[in-house]
């Protein structure tokens, strides 16, 4: 969605002339302020964004109300999101810098943060909506949270650096305990905010709350987003958060930035792909050759993250956790069986993380384009509860999916 | 040992200037400073600490200087340690006030911490070597446990301030360093601050050094220690950073306090109350009723501990994790047994922290006194290497033992 903006509108004119005192924004933009143009391209539901062009370039501007965009000044939010979105795209860009578009300017008083702007780019949710595959994506995701993940987790990092880095994020709390509180918690009460199609999803949305085995699985993987400093998240990794073209992704919206456990990030992606997978088989039309290629990515990604981390952890153990020093000789055997087993219990945590995302976008506040974009309400129905079919056996089950293929049968069967 | 340093001396003349212009310490003391007394009664490996008396009082004085106190310069470390020892004991006296003595003054510039004396207390270490037994201990251990663990932690803290306090000890850097690399690495390398019983132990130490499944263990272990945030541990609880009397303890030290696994806590003390069960065995003379007692007290601290925790969960759960509200009604029965296996799991951490404690009190730098006063090197040597079959038992299979009983049954076993 795309809507203009007159540039002599008070806040965006204030906008454009704050821009104008950044030389690296002016320089990047050329000519003079006179000459820019400024659209609101933002769709999603916490920011303002804009797209500012001038006759050299263009920048993209995230602008931070003090309250979460779609619901207004009655859901008040930290405007220092953007202080969190900044550092976390400064970090994660250190390591997977094809993958994670530049930041080129911050302000804490005015709430907003500007990075390059893409060309060419689209959000990979639209790009599924409307059908499309991309066939970099697989490769390009599975490396993005390979380098993202290890290089900020123990085995990367001195423990000195985690420890300062850590902190650095431990005071994104309001952003944290929307997570806490919308996938974790919100969506098995009858809380306000949530939304499904009703009255068809009436009767699963009160199961759900009745399901005793759900609540605790969903709890214990509470536990562990609460407790666990295994890496910097990216931790809100949904298809809204990944700008597209037919050969690069950029990864976008940190906001929701903190230090919490891997499974957190990679289950969230495989879950909006899954979700989307469900939803294509209701858009109508034939979208079975979309399925295949949704399935085949959930597994490439896993896949690719798998070979990458290990060969990271091969070539990379800088850090503090499993010393190198400590396994020498034949000892390298047993090391690399242990890697196998982290990435085992990773790949566990992934699956009851992917089953808790899906969920909470199934009747929780933040259902995605994918299902209501569906207009025949019993077809959305239909898709999303297959969906929640699915989400619920991963919650409840994650075990018993030891491969991405196990999953993706699973997503098929359900 | 108390070794009496005339008050006369330079650094003495300068630390009684400083508590006298501390109304709250000169109020304490009373009287006038000509009047008051300073004794070293330190005898730990890392801080000078002092008794200071006057006619209305005392009080414990504990000064940091930038190297550890037994390795003198060549050793240098932060003198900023009391600050962080502050913290925690402030944050830990709010919870366990009758376990954890009140912090006086802290002054970061002259690396000083001032705490409540405690009349008619002895290092429990120094208690247990003469052979005493305390009935009251496990108890109060127990509870000590319980209420610095569950308050501090995510069951009883909101996400906020949970994040704010982790974040608060995140940079006590250099304090989990020396854990890092002494519990859970050095140990295990040809490193020039290890000790042992030589030659006895000798062929013991270069096994070990082999034992490629310990070093996985192990390792497993460091990587909890680095990456959970479970709640705020006192660091080092052994049987030195605890003063006794016949009915009360007193748990001192917390300068290596931070957020971490909470069997940390518990598997060090446990691992010292172990070390004395294998050290009285060595003493010379019958022991075996503090024996007896001691392995009882391992059982009860374990017990009680589960207790308590327990009950505190069900009377105190406010914070983020497990909401009570999803667990109304019958689902409460299945959050009971997610309480247990919550505590099973981390009796399965705590086995495991114990075995790591103590290898390195039998083969590291800082070797008890439990170990070292047993003067016949045969005698220590047998006493040590059953402490080492346990400790390496513990860490690789530390599942086997679902129960304290089935752990001091392993130790008998030893």
């Amino acid at each position: 969605m795309t809507a203009s903006i007159p540039a002599t509108a008070p806040d965006t004119a204030k906008l454009l002339a704050h821009l104008a005192a950044q030389p690296v924004l002016a320089d990047r933009l050329g000519g003079s302020p006179a000459q820019w143009s400024i659209h609101e391209i933002g769709d999603g539901n916490v920011n303002l964004v804009f797209a500012v062009r001038g006759p050299a370039g263009a920048v993209c501007v995230k602008q931070a109300p003090p309250f979460v965009r779609v619901a207004g000044p009655k859901w008040p939010l930290t405007p220092q999101r953007v202080l969190f979105e900044h550092r976390a795209l400064t970090e994660h860009r250190r390591h997977a810098p094809l993958y994670v578009p530049e930041p080129l300017h911050v302000d804490a008083g005015e709430h907003l943060l500007a990075v390059e702007y893409l060309e060419g780019h689209t959000v990979l949710r639209g790009g599924l909506v409307a059908g499309a595959r991309y066939p970099h994506f697989a490769e390009q995701a599975a490396r993005y949270l390979a380098h993202t993940l290890f290089f900020t987790s123990d085995l990367a990092l001195p423990a000195g650096s985690k420890r300062e880095l850590a902190a650095l994020f431990e005071t994104n709390t309001a952003m944290c305990q929307i997570m806490e509180n919308m996938v974790f918690t919100e969506i098995f009460l009858p809380h306000p905010r949530n939304r499904w199609t009703s009255p068809e999803l009436d009767k699963d949305v009160h199961a759900l709350r009745q399901d005793t085995e759900a609540k605790i699985a969903v709890s214990r993987l509470k536990s562990r987003y609460l407790s666990s400093r295994d890496a910097l998240l990216h931790g809100d990794l949904h298809t809204g958060s990944i700008m597209v073209s037919a050969s690069s992704i950029a990864v976008i919206d940190q906001e929701f930035a903190c230090y919490g456990p891997m499974g957190f990030d990679l289950g969230s992606l495989l879950a909006h792909l899954l979700i989307a997978y469900f939803a294509a088989g209701a858009h109508g039309g034939d979208r079975s050759a979309q399925q295949d290629w949704l399935l085949s990515t959930v597994e490439q990604i896993w896949g690719g993250f798998r070979t990458h981390f290990t060969d990271l952890w091969h070539t990379h153990a800088t850090g503090d956790a499993y010393p190198p020093a400590l396994f020498t000789g034949t000892a390298q055997a047993a090391l690399e069986t242990e890697r196998q087993r982290y990435l085992d219990n990773l790949f566990t945590d992934t699956v009851g993380f992917c089953g808790a995302e899906i969920i909470r976008r199934v009747i929780g506040f933040a259902r995605p384009a994918d299902f209501t974009t569906i207009t025949d309400p019993a077809r959305r129905a239909t898709a999303e509860r297959r969906a929640l079919a699915l989400a619920r056996t991963l919650l409840t089950a994650p075990t018993s999916h030891r491969t991405a293929a196990d999953l993706t049968t699973t997503a098929q069967d359900s």
